[in-house]
């Protein structure tokens, strides 16, 4: 379940939506592809250990006239540790524009993953934590490139299924 | 702006609330009873400084029938001081709960303000940070008391208004 607030115009966005989340072989079409492209923009290179899939299929109340109408997609992401607590993620799409992206992440002391991403219009802040074993709740904040006005605001709550 | 999600009905609530926060003076009505009240139960004391008031109307979308119907409340926040980053709130209303309520407080590393509060049948855990200067996030979450299960899940986007 996840909440967008578009606080300019106070208008709220309910989306129902389904995420699967896969850990995928390093030899996985697309993922020397994004890490060659992240190789070849920076000078200090960290190597990863895992990279996963994500999927997504959304339904949106902000397309009433046709609830079939289902927004789907899938992104490769690559984790690149630097510490304990903190790296890299590149990810083959954006969550906020559709584009390679490269967020820089954090742990904060409580546990929570603090995600941080520069696109070209916008800066997106995500958290994601834990709440039980198996919800998780994550708020992602859009500002302007700037970065003074907050554009938007989601909230998700997931519940994890657990495959039988 | 805030969200409500109720895991297991896939339920949204939305809600349109202005809050109001203010200083209030130790002297005010109300402010030495509810620390009383904690002083009666609690071996290790603690002393405050600044009190305040905070009042709220709130207008949701689970009352359609009768739009006008706005529920509102007022209550007194006493903030007890244990160290830099960590504390008690005492109030004399919950968010829960109708009852005094008394709530532990925690600074994260980021900045993130966490409360926990115990009631009776439920127990609440509330994050509080700010966004930009003028935009603040909560979220909360609304745990049976055996605290296995999450009852719900809340998020509020808040924007400051400024007095000219």
């Amino acid at each position: 379940m996840r909440s967008g607030h578009s606080l300019a115009f106070q208008q709220f966005e309910e989306v129902l939506s389904e995420i699967t989340i896969k850990k995928i072989d390093k030899n996985e079409k697309g993922v020397n592809e994004l890490y060659q492209n992240y190789k070849k923009n920076e000078a200090e290179v960290h190597t990863f250990i895992q990279p996963f899939k994500m999927s997504w299929s959304a339904e949106s109340d902000w397309e009433p006239d046709d609830p079939s109408e289902v927004s789907s997609g899938t992104c490769i992401i690559i984790p690149l540790k630097k510490d304990d607590e903190s790296g890299l993620l590149i990810r083959s799409l954006g969550y906020a524009e559709a584009q390679i992206a490269q967020s820089s992440y954090q742990f904060s002391n409580d546990g929570t993953l603090v995600l941080k991403t520069h696109y070209e219009q916008s800066i997106a802040e995500e958290r994601i934590w834990f709440v039980s074993e198996n919800v998780r709740c994550r708020s992602s904040i859009l500002k302007t490139s700037e970065g003074s006005g907050i554009l938007q605001t989601s909230f998700a709550s997931e519940v994890k299924r657990i495959s039988l």
